[in-house]
Protein backbone atom coordinates (compact mmCIF):
# COMPACT_ATOMS: atom_id res chain seq x y z
CA UNK A 1 0.00 0.00 0.00
CA UNK A 2 1.25 3.55 -0.85
CA UNK A 3 1.04 6.76 1.20
CA UNK A 4 0.66 9.87 -0.53
CA UNK A 5 0.80 13.75 0.83
CA UNK A 6 1.09 15.63 -2.05
CA UNK A 7 -1.49 16.16 -4.74
CA UNK A 8 0.53 17.30 -7.40
CA UNK A 9 2.08 13.39 -6.68
CA UNK A 10 -1.31 11.90 -6.63
CA UNK A 11 -2.43 13.63 -9.58
CA UNK A 12 0.45 12.22 -11.31
CA UNK A 13 -0.30 8.46 -10.11
CA UNK A 14 -3.84 8.08 -11.25
CA UNK A 15 -2.80 9.53 -14.38
CA UNK A 16 -0.43 6.27 -14.96
CA UNK A 17 -3.21 4.48 -13.39
CA UNK A 18 -5.40 5.57 -16.35
CA UNK A 19 -3.24 5.17 -18.68
CA UNK A 20 -2.86 1.40 -17.68
CA UNK A 21 -6.91 1.10 -18.01
CA UNK A 22 -7.27 0.32 -14.09
CA UNK A 23 -11.00 1.27 -12.19
CA UNK A 24 -10.10 3.52 -9.43
CA UNK A 25 -12.73 3.20 -6.45
CA UNK A 26 -12.80 6.07 -4.16
CA UNK A 27 -13.16 6.83 -0.31
CA UNK A 28 -13.01 10.28 0.32
CA UNK A 29 -13.06 10.55 4.50
CA UNK A 30 -12.14 12.65 7.42
CA UNK A 31 -10.13 9.21 8.70
CA UNK A 32 -10.32 7.79 12.53
CA UNK A 33 -11.91 4.47 10.82
CA UNK A 34 -14.78 2.60 11.92
CA UNK A 35 -16.50 -0.34 10.33
CA UNK A 36 -18.46 2.03 8.41
CA UNK A 37 -15.37 3.38 6.44
CA UNK A 38 -13.86 -0.05 6.06
CA UNK A 39 -17.45 -1.41 4.63
CA UNK A 40 -16.89 1.06 1.84
CA UNK A 41 -13.02 0.14 1.00
CA UNK A 42 -14.52 -3.34 0.90
CA UNK A 43 -17.09 -2.70 -1.45
CA UNK A 44 -15.17 -0.56 -3.52
CA UNK A 45 -12.02 -3.59 -3.23
CA UNK A 46 -14.63 -5.47 -5.30
CA UNK A 47 -15.90 -3.30 -7.73
CA UNK A 48 -12.52 -1.83 -8.97
CA UNK A 49 -8.86 -2.60 -9.72
CA UNK A 50 -7.37 0.04 -7.46
CA UNK A 51 -8.89 1.59 -4.74
CA UNK A 52 -7.76 5.09 -3.09
CA UNK A 53 -8.97 6.21 0.33
CA UNK A 54 -8.27 9.94 1.49
CA UNK A 55 -8.28 11.28 4.85
CA UNK A 56 -8.12 14.83 5.36
CA UNK A 57 -10.02 16.44 8.04
CA UNK A 58 -11.55 19.21 5.94
CA UNK A 59 -11.43 23.17 8.07
CA UNK A 60 -13.69 24.53 5.08
CA UNK A 61 -16.70 22.01 6.64
CA UNK A 62 -16.64 22.92 10.22
CA UNK A 63 -18.44 26.33 11.66
CA UNK A 64 -16.08 28.63 13.85
CA UNK A 65 -17.87 26.58 17.19
CA UNK A 66 -17.71 22.87 15.83
CA UNK A 67 -15.09 21.06 16.95
CA UNK A 68 -12.67 20.91 13.76
CA UNK A 69 -10.02 20.71 16.37
CA UNK A 70 -11.31 18.08 18.96
CA UNK A 71 -12.49 16.19 15.43
CA UNK A 72 -10.84 12.59 16.39
CA UNK A 73 -7.38 11.61 14.21
CA UNK A 74 -5.37 8.41 14.21
CA UNK A 75 -3.23 8.09 11.37
CA UNK A 76 -1.55 5.06 12.02
CA UNK A 77 -4.28 3.27 13.31
CA UNK A 78 -6.54 3.91 9.95
CA UNK A 79 -3.01 3.48 7.79
CA UNK A 80 -3.36 0.01 9.04
CA UNK A 81 -6.83 -0.80 8.83
CA UNK A 82 -6.68 0.97 5.45
CA UNK A 83 -3.99 -1.98 4.11
CA UNK A 84 -5.60 -4.62 6.25
CA UNK A 85 -8.55 -4.37 3.79
CA UNK A 86 -7.04 -4.19 0.87
CA UNK A 87 -6.87 0.02 -0.08
CA UNK A 88 -3.78 0.34 -2.35
CA UNK A 89 -3.15 4.20 -1.83
CA UNK A 90 -4.02 6.55 1.41
CA UNK A 91 -4.02 10.11 0.09
CA UNK A 92 -3.16 12.34 3.17
CA UNK A 93 -2.61 15.70 2.19
CA UNK A 94 -2.25 18.63 4.49
CA UNK A 95 -4.37 21.91 4.52
CA UNK A 96 -1.17 23.63 3.18
CA UNK A 97 -1.82 21.16 0.10
CA UNK A 98 -5.36 21.22 -0.30
CA UNK A 99 -5.65 24.95 0.33
CA UNK A 100 -2.28 26.88 -0.81
CA UNK A 101 -3.80 29.80 -1.49
CA UNK A 102 -6.91 31.71 -0.70
CA UNK A 103 -9.09 30.95 -3.25
CA UNK A 104 -10.73 32.61 -6.58
CA UNK A 105 -13.52 30.06 -7.59
CA UNK A 106 -16.43 29.63 -4.89
CA UNK A 107 -18.92 26.71 -4.54
CA UNK A 108 -22.04 26.75 -3.03
CA UNK A 109 -25.15 24.76 -2.51
CA UNK A 110 -28.73 26.03 -3.32
CA UNK A 111 -30.92 23.44 -2.58
CA UNK A 112 -31.00 20.41 -0.23
CA UNK A 113 -29.38 22.35 2.53
CA UNK A 114 -32.14 23.91 4.09
CA UNK A 115 -33.25 20.81 6.17
CA UNK A 116 -31.74 18.37 8.62
CA UNK A 117 -28.16 19.36 9.19
CA UNK A 118 -27.71 22.09 6.81
CA UNK A 119 -29.99 24.02 8.36
CA UNK A 120 -28.12 24.11 12.44
CA UNK A 121 -24.42 23.86 10.07
CA UNK A 122 -24.65 26.99 7.85
CA UNK A 123 -21.64 26.55 4.71
CA UNK A 124 -21.17 22.89 5.87
CA UNK A 125 -22.23 21.69 2.91
CA UNK A 126 -19.97 24.44 0.65
CA UNK A 127 -17.09 23.33 2.53
CA UNK A 128 -18.37 19.66 1.56
CA UNK A 129 -18.52 20.30 -2.20
CA UNK A 130 -15.65 22.30 -2.12
CA UNK A 131 -13.15 19.54 -1.07
CA UNK A 132 -15.24 16.79 -2.62
CA UNK A 133 -15.10 18.84 -6.40
CA UNK A 134 -10.95 19.08 -5.83
CA UNK A 135 -10.62 15.39 -4.77
CA UNK A 136 -12.68 14.45 -7.74
CA UNK A 137 -10.31 16.30 -9.93
CA UNK A 138 -7.22 15.13 -8.09
CA UNK A 139 -8.72 10.83 -7.80
CA UNK A 140 -10.74 11.11 -11.05
CA UNK A 141 -12.21 7.98 -10.11
CA UNK A 142 -14.92 5.93 -11.73
CA UNK A 143 -16.75 5.37 -8.40
CA UNK A 144 -17.36 7.05 -5.23
CA UNK A 145 -18.17 5.58 -2.16
CA UNK A 146 -20.55 7.38 0.71
CA UNK A 147 -22.08 5.79 3.56
CA UNK A 148 -25.83 6.71 4.50
CA UNK A 149 -25.54 7.80 7.61
CA UNK A 150 -24.43 10.96 6.01
CA UNK A 151 -27.34 10.78 4.04
CA UNK A 152 -27.80 14.43 3.39
CA UNK A 153 -23.74 14.71 2.19
CA UNK A 154 -24.93 11.96 -0.40
CA UNK A 155 -28.32 13.87 -1.51
CA UNK A 156 -25.96 16.65 -1.59
CA UNK A 157 -22.58 14.25 -3.42
CA UNK A 158 -25.68 13.37 -5.80
CA UNK A 159 -26.29 17.20 -7.08
CA UNK A 160 -22.40 17.84 -7.46
CA UNK A 161 -21.72 14.82 -9.53
CA UNK A 162 -25.24 15.42 -11.68
CA UNK A 163 -25.11 19.16 -12.18
CA UNK A 164 -21.47 19.36 -12.64
CA UNK A 165 -21.16 16.16 -14.80
CA UNK A 166 -18.30 14.43 -13.35
CA UNK A 167 -17.65 11.24 -15.01
CA UNK A 168 -18.46 9.60 -11.76
CA UNK A 169 -20.61 7.05 -10.44
CA UNK A 170 -21.99 7.64 -6.47
CA UNK A 171 -22.15 4.48 -4.41
CA UNK A 172 -24.10 5.05 -1.14
CA UNK A 173 -23.82 2.07 1.40
CA UNK A 174 -26.16 1.33 3.93
CA UNK A 175 -25.04 2.21 7.71
CA UNK A 176 -22.93 0.12 9.88
CA UNK A 177 -24.32 -0.18 13.02
CA UNK A 178 -22.84 -1.50 16.51
CA UNK A 179 -24.80 -4.71 17.86
CA UNK A 180 -27.17 -2.63 20.10
CA UNK A 181 -28.43 -0.80 16.94
CA UNK A 182 -26.51 2.56 17.06
CA UNK A 183 -25.28 4.12 13.78
CA UNK A 184 -21.11 3.59 13.80
CA UNK A 185 -19.55 7.15 13.98
CA UNK A 186 -16.10 8.69 14.62
CA UNK A 187 -17.81 11.09 17.62
CA UNK A 188 -19.08 8.05 19.41
CA UNK A 189 -15.54 7.54 21.53
CA UNK A 190 -16.83 10.92 22.58
CA UNK A 191 -19.71 10.02 24.27
CA UNK A 192 -19.86 9.65 27.90
CA UNK A 193 -20.68 6.11 29.55
CA UNK A 194 -24.59 6.84 30.43
CA UNK A 195 -25.37 8.60 26.99
CA UNK A 196 -23.48 5.52 25.29
CA UNK A 197 -26.02 3.23 27.11
CA UNK A 198 -29.16 5.83 25.86
CA UNK A 199 -28.15 6.36 22.34
CA UNK A 200 -29.10 3.36 20.66
CA UNK A 201 -32.76 4.81 21.16
CA UNK A 202 -31.74 7.23 18.34
CA UNK A 203 -32.32 4.25 16.19
CA UNK A 204 -34.82 2.24 18.47
CA UNK A 205 -36.96 5.28 17.80
CA UNK A 206 -36.54 5.67 14.06
CA UNK A 207 -37.45 2.26 13.48
CA UNK A 208 -40.56 2.56 15.37
CA UNK A 209 -41.45 5.68 13.31
CA UNK A 210 -40.88 3.59 10.28
CA UNK A 211 -43.22 1.00 12.27
CA UNK A 212 -45.92 2.89 11.87
CA UNK A 213 -45.61 3.13 8.11
CA UNK A 214 -45.18 -0.25 7.62
CA UNK A 215 -48.85 -0.36 9.04
CA UNK A 216 -50.21 1.69 6.70
CA UNK A 217 -49.45 5.22 8.47
CA UNK A 218 -49.32 7.75 5.61
CA UNK A 219 -48.91 11.17 7.53
CA UNK A 220 -45.65 12.43 8.14
CA UNK A 221 -46.46 14.73 11.63
CA UNK A 222 -47.48 11.47 13.01
CA UNK A 223 -44.42 9.51 11.87
CA UNK A 224 -42.36 12.05 13.54
CA UNK A 225 -44.01 12.73 16.10
CA UNK A 226 -43.33 9.18 17.62
CA UNK A 227 -39.99 9.41 16.73
CA UNK A 228 -39.68 12.36 19.22
CA UNK A 229 -41.40 11.54 21.80
CA UNK A 230 -39.40 8.26 21.88
CA UNK A 231 -36.22 9.52 21.47
CA UNK A 232 -37.40 12.73 24.32
CA UNK A 233 -38.14 9.74 27.01
CA UNK A 234 -35.59 7.53 26.88
CA UNK A 235 -31.75 9.62 26.54
CA UNK A 236 -30.86 12.72 28.20
CA UNK A 237 -29.96 14.17 24.49
CA UNK A 238 -31.29 17.50 23.45
CA UNK A 239 -32.87 16.94 19.85
CA UNK A 240 -31.58 19.08 17.01
CA UNK A 241 -34.20 17.52 14.45
CA UNK A 242 -36.55 14.82 13.58
CA UNK A 243 -37.54 15.27 10.27
CA UNK A 244 -39.20 12.95 6.79
CA UNK A 245 -38.58 14.16 4.11
CA UNK A 246 -38.48 13.08 0.04
CA UNK A 247 -34.72 11.16 -1.02
CA UNK A 248 -33.28 12.29 -2.72
CA UNK A 249 -34.61 16.14 -3.32
CA UNK A 250 -35.04 16.54 0.30
CA UNK A 251 -38.23 18.35 0.00
CA UNK A 252 -41.07 18.57 2.81
CA UNK A 253 -44.15 15.71 1.92
CA UNK A 254 -47.59 16.00 2.94
CA UNK A 255 -48.09 12.37 2.65
CA UNK A 256 -46.04 9.26 2.63
CA UNK A 257 -46.52 7.99 -1.14
CA UNK A 258 -42.57 8.13 -2.39
CA UNK A 259 -38.65 7.22 -1.34
CA UNK A 260 -38.46 9.05 2.23
CA UNK A 261 -35.71 9.33 4.77
CA UNK A 262 -37.11 9.84 8.42
CA UNK A 263 -33.40 11.14 10.12
CA UNK A 264 -32.36 12.77 13.37
CA UNK A 265 -29.70 14.51 15.16
CA UNK A 266 -29.00 14.74 18.91
CA UNK A 267 -27.06 16.72 21.07
CA UNK A 268 -24.97 14.89 23.96
CA UNK A 269 -22.14 16.81 26.10
CA UNK A 270 -19.19 15.92 23.64
CA UNK A 271 -20.45 14.51 20.40
CA UNK A 272 -23.56 15.35 18.43
CA UNK A 273 -25.34 11.76 16.63
CA UNK A 274 -27.11 11.54 13.52
CA UNK A 275 -28.63 8.66 11.82
CA UNK A 276 -31.29 7.83 9.57
CA UNK A 277 -33.57 5.62 7.46
CA UNK A 278 -34.44 5.36 4.15
CA UNK A 279 -38.04 3.69 2.91
CA UNK A 280 -40.16 3.83 0.59
CA UNK A 281 -44.05 4.56 0.86
CA UNK A 282 -44.76 1.06 2.52
CA UNK A 283 -42.05 1.38 4.71
CA UNK A 284 -39.82 -1.10 3.06
CA UNK A 285 -35.92 -0.22 3.46
CA UNK A 286 -33.83 1.02 0.61
CA UNK A 287 -30.91 -1.01 0.31
CA UNK A 288 -28.11 -0.01 -1.99
CA UNK A 289 -28.58 3.48 -3.95
CA UNK A 290 -26.61 3.48 -7.46
CA UNK A 291 -26.68 6.24 -10.29
CA UNK B 1 -15.22 14.41 -38.47
CA UNK B 2 -17.58 13.85 -35.64
CA UNK B 3 -20.80 16.10 -34.82
CA UNK B 4 -21.68 14.86 -31.24
CA UNK B 5 -24.77 16.77 -29.19
CA UNK B 6 -25.23 14.87 -26.96
CA UNK B 7 -23.41 15.01 -23.14
CA UNK B 8 -23.59 11.36 -22.29
CA UNK B 9 -22.50 10.31 -26.06
CA UNK B 10 -19.76 12.66 -25.72
CA UNK B 11 -18.73 11.80 -21.93
CA UNK B 12 -18.63 8.04 -23.54
CA UNK B 13 -16.50 8.94 -26.69
CA UNK B 14 -14.23 10.53 -24.73
CA UNK B 15 -14.13 7.85 -21.77
CA UNK B 16 -13.26 5.25 -24.89
CA UNK B 17 -10.52 7.64 -26.70
CA UNK B 18 -9.00 7.74 -22.78
CA UNK B 19 -8.81 3.90 -22.66
CA UNK B 20 -6.50 4.46 -25.62
CA UNK B 21 -4.70 6.74 -24.66
CA UNK B 22 -5.47 9.49 -27.14
CA UNK B 23 -4.08 13.50 -25.95
CA UNK B 24 -7.00 14.99 -26.07
CA UNK B 25 -7.24 19.41 -27.16
CA UNK B 26 -10.21 21.05 -26.01
CA UNK B 27 -11.12 24.69 -27.39
CA UNK B 28 -14.69 25.80 -25.72
CA UNK B 29 -16.61 28.09 -27.82
CA UNK B 30 -19.82 30.16 -28.73
CA UNK B 31 -19.34 29.20 -32.36
CA UNK B 32 -19.46 32.00 -35.28
CA UNK B 33 -16.15 31.16 -36.44
CA UNK B 34 -13.12 33.43 -37.10
CA UNK B 35 -9.42 32.94 -37.75
CA UNK B 36 -8.79 33.53 -34.01
CA UNK B 37 -11.12 30.07 -33.04
CA UNK B 38 -9.44 28.39 -36.35
CA UNK B 39 -6.11 29.56 -34.91
CA UNK B 40 -6.34 27.72 -31.12
CA UNK B 41 -7.63 24.28 -33.18
CA UNK B 42 -4.79 24.63 -35.44
CA UNK B 43 -2.56 24.89 -31.92
CA UNK B 44 -4.24 22.21 -30.56
CA UNK B 45 -4.33 20.21 -33.30
CA UNK B 46 -0.12 20.40 -33.51
CA UNK B 47 -0.32 19.37 -29.50
CA UNK B 48 -2.87 16.24 -29.20
CA UNK B 49 -3.86 13.34 -30.99
CA UNK B 50 -7.22 14.39 -30.85
CA UNK B 51 -9.11 18.25 -30.91
CA UNK B 52 -12.88 18.41 -29.58
CA UNK B 53 -14.40 22.07 -30.04
CA UNK B 54 -17.38 22.71 -28.51
CA UNK B 55 -19.82 25.12 -29.94
CA UNK B 56 -22.71 26.61 -27.21
CA UNK B 57 -23.79 29.59 -26.80
CA UNK B 58 -23.98 30.01 -22.74
CA UNK B 59 -26.70 31.79 -21.73
CA UNK B 60 -25.67 31.70 -18.20
CA UNK B 61 -22.42 34.24 -18.90
CA UNK B 62 -25.36 37.13 -21.03
CA UNK B 63 -26.62 39.23 -18.45
CA UNK B 64 -30.46 40.27 -19.11
CA UNK B 65 -30.00 43.38 -21.03
CA UNK B 66 -26.75 41.69 -23.11
CA UNK B 67 -26.82 40.31 -26.96
CA UNK B 68 -27.86 36.51 -26.25
CA UNK B 69 -30.13 36.55 -28.63
CA UNK B 70 -28.35 38.54 -30.86
CA UNK B 71 -25.28 36.85 -30.46
CA UNK B 72 -24.36 35.78 -34.23
CA UNK B 73 -24.81 31.84 -34.78
CA UNK B 74 -23.68 29.78 -37.95
CA UNK B 75 -23.24 26.41 -37.32
CA UNK B 76 -23.39 25.02 -40.98
CA UNK B 77 -20.19 27.45 -41.25
CA UNK B 78 -18.23 26.62 -38.11
CA UNK B 79 -19.10 22.82 -38.56
CA UNK B 80 -17.23 23.16 -42.61
CA UNK B 81 -14.58 25.59 -41.20
CA UNK B 82 -14.00 22.75 -37.45
CA UNK B 83 -13.88 20.28 -40.59
CA UNK B 84 -11.49 21.70 -42.47
CA UNK B 85 -8.78 22.45 -39.74
CA UNK B 86 -8.36 19.16 -38.68
CA UNK B 87 -10.92 18.86 -35.92
CA UNK B 88 -12.06 15.39 -34.83
CA UNK B 89 -15.21 16.11 -33.01
CA UNK B 90 -17.77 19.10 -32.77
CA UNK B 91 -19.76 19.01 -29.47
CA UNK B 92 -23.00 20.85 -29.85
CA UNK B 93 -25.31 20.25 -26.88
CA UNK B 94 -28.37 22.54 -27.03
CA UNK B 95 -29.32 24.38 -23.69
CA UNK B 96 -31.43 21.36 -22.28
CA UNK B 97 -28.51 19.40 -22.53
CA UNK B 98 -26.08 21.35 -20.59
CA UNK B 99 -29.02 22.38 -17.98
CA UNK B 100 -31.72 20.19 -18.00
CA UNK B 101 -32.96 21.12 -14.54
CA UNK B 102 -32.05 23.66 -12.06
CA UNK B 103 -29.09 23.73 -10.20
CA UNK B 104 -27.98 22.90 -6.91
CA UNK B 105 -24.92 23.55 -7.16
CA UNK B 106 -23.31 27.00 -7.63
CA UNK B 107 -19.56 28.58 -8.42
CA UNK B 108 -18.55 32.11 -8.15
CA UNK B 109 -15.83 33.90 -8.62
CA UNK B 110 -14.75 35.90 -5.72
CA UNK B 111 -11.83 37.75 -7.13
CA UNK B 112 -10.44 38.77 -10.88
CA UNK B 113 -13.80 39.85 -11.72
CA UNK B 114 -14.28 43.05 -10.31
CA UNK B 115 -12.23 44.74 -12.95
CA UNK B 116 -12.47 45.25 -16.86
CA UNK B 117 -15.28 43.10 -18.35
CA UNK B 118 -16.40 42.00 -15.03
CA UNK B 119 -17.46 45.09 -13.77
CA UNK B 120 -19.85 46.08 -16.22
CA UNK B 121 -20.74 42.43 -16.61
CA UNK B 122 -22.07 41.49 -13.50
CA UNK B 123 -22.72 37.37 -13.32
CA UNK B 124 -20.97 37.13 -16.38
CA UNK B 125 -18.01 34.82 -14.91
CA UNK B 126 -20.05 33.07 -12.83
CA UNK B 127 -21.80 31.84 -16.11
CA UNK B 128 -18.58 30.94 -17.56
CA UNK B 129 -16.71 29.15 -15.10
CA UNK B 130 -20.19 27.36 -14.71
CA UNK B 131 -20.17 25.79 -17.77
CA UNK B 132 -16.33 25.13 -18.35
CA UNK B 133 -16.84 23.27 -15.04
CA UNK B 134 -19.14 21.20 -17.06
CA UNK B 135 -17.76 20.73 -20.09
CA UNK B 136 -13.98 20.54 -18.62
CA UNK B 137 -15.84 16.99 -17.09
CA UNK B 138 -18.01 16.11 -20.29
CA UNK B 139 -14.98 16.52 -22.34
CA UNK B 140 -12.02 15.73 -20.00
CA UNK B 141 -9.11 17.47 -22.27
CA UNK B 142 -5.28 16.94 -21.40
CA UNK B 143 -5.35 21.05 -22.91
CA UNK B 144 -7.88 23.72 -23.32
CA UNK B 145 -6.92 26.52 -25.73
CA UNK B 146 -8.50 30.25 -24.97
CA UNK B 147 -7.33 33.42 -26.55
CA UNK B 148 -5.50 35.97 -25.06
CA UNK B 149 -8.20 38.64 -26.06
CA UNK B 150 -10.54 37.36 -23.63
CA UNK B 151 -7.73 37.99 -21.33
CA UNK B 152 -9.96 38.14 -17.95
CA UNK B 153 -11.61 35.14 -18.87
CA UNK B 154 -8.38 33.16 -19.28
CA UNK B 155 -7.32 34.96 -15.65
CA UNK B 156 -10.45 33.13 -14.44
CA UNK B 157 -9.83 30.04 -16.17
CA UNK B 158 -6.96 29.73 -14.58
CA UNK B 159 -7.90 30.16 -10.88
CA UNK B 160 -10.80 27.69 -11.65
CA UNK B 161 -8.09 24.94 -12.67
CA UNK B 162 -6.15 25.47 -10.14
CA UNK B 163 -8.90 25.73 -7.38
CA UNK B 164 -10.74 23.01 -8.28
CA UNK B 165 -7.23 20.96 -9.29
CA UNK B 166 -8.51 19.82 -12.61
CA UNK B 167 -5.40 17.85 -14.26
CA UNK B 168 -6.08 20.55 -17.41
CA UNK B 169 -3.36 22.69 -18.67
CA UNK B 170 -4.95 25.73 -20.27
CA UNK B 171 -3.09 27.58 -23.32
CA UNK B 172 -3.68 30.96 -23.95
CA UNK B 173 -2.82 32.09 -27.42
CA UNK B 174 -2.01 35.53 -29.20
CA UNK B 175 -4.94 37.44 -30.36
CA UNK B 176 -5.46 37.00 -33.91
CA UNK B 177 -5.88 40.41 -35.89
CA UNK B 178 -6.99 41.94 -38.85
CA UNK B 179 -5.00 43.89 -41.53
CA UNK B 180 -5.30 46.87 -40.14
CA UNK B 181 -5.30 45.93 -36.46
CA UNK B 182 -8.76 45.26 -35.56
CA UNK B 183 -8.89 41.81 -32.86
CA UNK B 184 -11.08 39.41 -35.01
CA UNK B 185 -14.00 38.92 -33.49
CA UNK B 186 -17.66 37.50 -33.62
CA UNK B 187 -19.20 40.89 -32.21
CA UNK B 188 -17.53 42.84 -35.68
CA UNK B 189 -19.89 41.89 -38.00
CA UNK B 190 -22.64 43.87 -36.31
CA UNK B 191 -20.04 47.50 -36.71
CA UNK B 192 -21.74 49.91 -38.98
CA UNK B 193 -19.48 50.84 -41.97
CA UNK B 194 -18.08 54.23 -39.81
CA UNK B 195 -17.61 52.14 -36.84
CA UNK B 196 -15.57 49.41 -38.19
CA UNK B 197 -13.05 52.11 -39.76
CA UNK B 198 -12.84 53.60 -36.40
CA UNK B 199 -12.80 50.44 -34.41
CA UNK B 200 -9.10 49.71 -35.44
CA UNK B 201 -7.28 53.13 -32.95
CA UNK B 202 -8.49 50.27 -30.01
CA UNK B 203 -5.56 48.42 -30.95
CA UNK B 204 -3.61 51.17 -31.68
CA UNK B 205 -4.47 53.51 -28.79
CA UNK B 206 -2.68 49.96 -26.77
CA UNK B 207 -0.29 50.54 -28.66
CA UNK B 208 0.49 53.72 -28.14
CA UNK B 209 0.26 52.88 -24.46
CA UNK B 210 2.93 50.57 -24.34
CA UNK B 211 5.12 52.58 -26.59
CA UNK B 212 5.29 55.17 -23.51
CA UNK B 213 6.76 51.89 -21.73
CA UNK B 214 9.29 51.22 -24.02
CA UNK B 215 10.48 54.82 -23.93
CA UNK B 216 10.63 54.12 -19.55
CA UNK B 217 7.38 55.36 -18.26
CA UNK B 218 6.45 53.26 -15.13
CA UNK B 219 3.14 55.25 -14.29
CA UNK B 220 0.09 53.18 -14.94
CA UNK B 221 -2.06 56.40 -14.85
CA UNK B 222 -0.04 58.13 -17.52
CA UNK B 223 -0.16 55.08 -19.74
CA UNK B 224 -3.76 54.66 -19.29
CA UNK B 225 -4.51 58.62 -19.94
CA UNK B 226 -2.48 58.08 -23.36
CA UNK B 227 -5.17 55.07 -24.54
CA UNK B 228 -7.97 56.91 -23.24
CA UNK B 229 -7.39 60.56 -25.36
CA UNK B 230 -5.92 58.14 -28.22
CA UNK B 231 -9.70 56.48 -28.10
CA UNK B 232 -11.92 59.09 -27.85
CA UNK B 233 -9.97 61.58 -30.58
CA UNK B 234 -10.01 59.35 -32.87
CA UNK B 235 -13.46 57.02 -32.65
CA UNK B 236 -17.23 57.98 -31.83
CA UNK B 237 -17.49 54.81 -29.50
CA UNK B 238 -18.26 55.10 -26.13
CA UNK B 239 -15.34 54.12 -23.69
CA UNK B 240 -16.20 50.83 -20.93
CA UNK B 241 -12.75 51.22 -19.62
CA UNK B 242 -9.17 51.58 -20.14
CA UNK B 243 -7.28 49.87 -16.67
CA UNK B 244 -3.67 48.66 -16.40
CA UNK B 245 -3.30 45.37 -14.15
CA UNK B 246 -1.42 42.45 -12.97
CA UNK B 247 -1.78 39.48 -14.68
CA UNK B 248 -3.08 37.30 -14.67
CA UNK B 249 -3.97 38.65 -10.41
CA UNK B 250 -5.26 41.66 -12.20
CA UNK B 251 -4.98 43.76 -9.12
CA UNK B 252 -4.18 47.50 -9.45
CA UNK B 253 -0.53 48.50 -9.41
CA UNK B 254 1.05 51.58 -8.53
CA UNK B 255 4.10 51.30 -10.63
CA UNK B 256 4.51 49.01 -13.85
CA UNK B 257 7.07 46.63 -12.68
CA UNK B 258 6.04 43.48 -13.58
CA UNK B 259 3.65 41.55 -16.20
CA UNK B 260 0.58 43.69 -16.55
CA UNK B 261 -2.29 44.06 -19.10
CA UNK B 262 -3.23 47.34 -20.88
CA UNK B 263 -6.52 46.75 -21.84
CA UNK B 264 -9.86 48.42 -23.23
CA UNK B 265 -14.00 47.55 -23.88
CA UNK B 266 -15.43 50.24 -26.33
CA UNK B 267 -19.13 50.01 -26.78
CA UNK B 268 -20.48 51.09 -30.33
CA UNK B 269 -23.47 51.04 -31.33
CA UNK B 270 -24.66 47.35 -31.91
CA UNK B 271 -20.78 45.97 -30.73
CA UNK B 272 -19.35 46.16 -27.60
CA UNK B 273 -15.44 45.52 -28.77
CA UNK B 274 -12.71 44.62 -26.54
CA UNK B 275 -8.79 44.09 -26.56
CA UNK B 276 -5.91 44.17 -24.66
CA UNK B 277 -1.97 44.11 -24.89
CA UNK B 278 0.18 41.65 -22.08
CA UNK B 279 3.74 42.54 -21.56
CA UNK B 280 6.43 42.71 -19.13
CA UNK B 281 7.87 45.68 -17.20
CA UNK B 282 9.96 46.90 -20.56
CA UNK B 283 6.46 46.58 -22.29
CA UNK B 284 7.85 43.39 -24.07
CA UNK B 285 4.75 41.54 -24.99
CA UNK B 286 4.07 38.25 -23.71
CA UNK B 287 3.74 35.66 -26.41
CA UNK B 288 2.38 31.98 -25.22
CA UNK B 289 1.39 31.73 -21.63
CA UNK B 290 1.08 27.94 -20.56
CA UNK B 291 1.02 26.52 -17.29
Amino acid sequence: MQIIRSVNEMQEMVLSLRKENKTIGFVPTMGFFHEGHLSLMEQANKDNDIVITSIFVNPLQFGPSEDYEQYPRDEESDIKQAEKTGVDIVFIPDTRQMYPKKMTIALDVTDRVHVLCGRSRPGHFQGVVTVLAKLFNIVQPNKVYFGRKDAQQAAVVDALINDLNFPIELVALPTVREKDGLAKSSRNVNLRNAEREEAPWIYKALEQGRQLVVDGEKNPDIVVKEVLDTIDNHTNGKIDYVELLSYPELQTVSAIDQQVILASAVYFNEARLIDNLLFDQNGKIVKRIEK
